[in-house]
């Protein structure tokens, strides 16, 4: 499976678990040895695993959970660091996300949530023009 | 110098170049070798140097250049690859951004800019839990 593939798996997976509001997921999901930042739309961020894990656990035990999907992800990769664009669809609209990974054993992490406004799909080219890095 | 006081000088040389309307010094600073994405506030994500740089030409030469001011950057490092959070500070309010940065020979170049709306300042702990990955 190539590194593209199993970065996207693991973006999947982060909506998975925001999805079915499963926070043991989307714990183990979040790095453990890298600086991680979350910026949900329009907050301020938030720095650390403390901070965020915090808000993960007031978002999916609200009771009020977002029906969102990933959609259009494109994945670009600098050897084991790694992001994910893509839209986050809701029955309200379409947000776009910038999801930065790290690998870690053999396995992607989060480090970066990032999620805003946008105007449209986020359709990457089919063959993008700058190679991955290796 | 830290990694992380030399990732705050090319992310405010980001910022400078962008107050100047610099283009030369806004082509430059982007990567050649990454595969880079550039998320202006609300658009559509753009791919690539060619969409990115021709999106950057049309804003620092529309003659309205927005006066941006970037402040409450923090830097946050994982070896060769590195983000900055900050606000964009302008007359007609706040942003924040993250900025993600490639290190090629020796020199941090721009890999993702991803600018939206925030409620508040940037402020990062003034010894974020998480060490820097080295």
């Amino acid at each position: 499976m190539s590194d593209a593939t199993t970065l996207l798996f693991a973006n999947d997976a982060f909506y998975v678990a925001f999805a079915a509001g499963d926070l043991a997921a989307m714990d183990d999901l979040w790095s453990r040895r890298a600086p991680v930042t979350c910026l949900h739309p329009g907050w301020t961020p938030l720095f650390g695993r403390p901070a965020v894990l915090k808000s993960w656990r007031a978002i999916l035990e609200s009771g009020s959970l977002p029906k969102v999907r990933c959609e259009n992800a494109s994945a670009h990769i600098m050897g084991d660091v790694g992001y994910v664009i893509c839209n986050e669809t809701m029955p309200e609209g379409r947000l776009v996300a910038t999801n930065l990974f790290h690998r870690e054993d053999g396995r992607w992490r989060l480090v970066v949530h990032h999620a805003g406004p946008t105007s449209g799909p986020a359709e990457a080219p089919a063959a993008p023009a700058p190679a991955a890095l290796q």
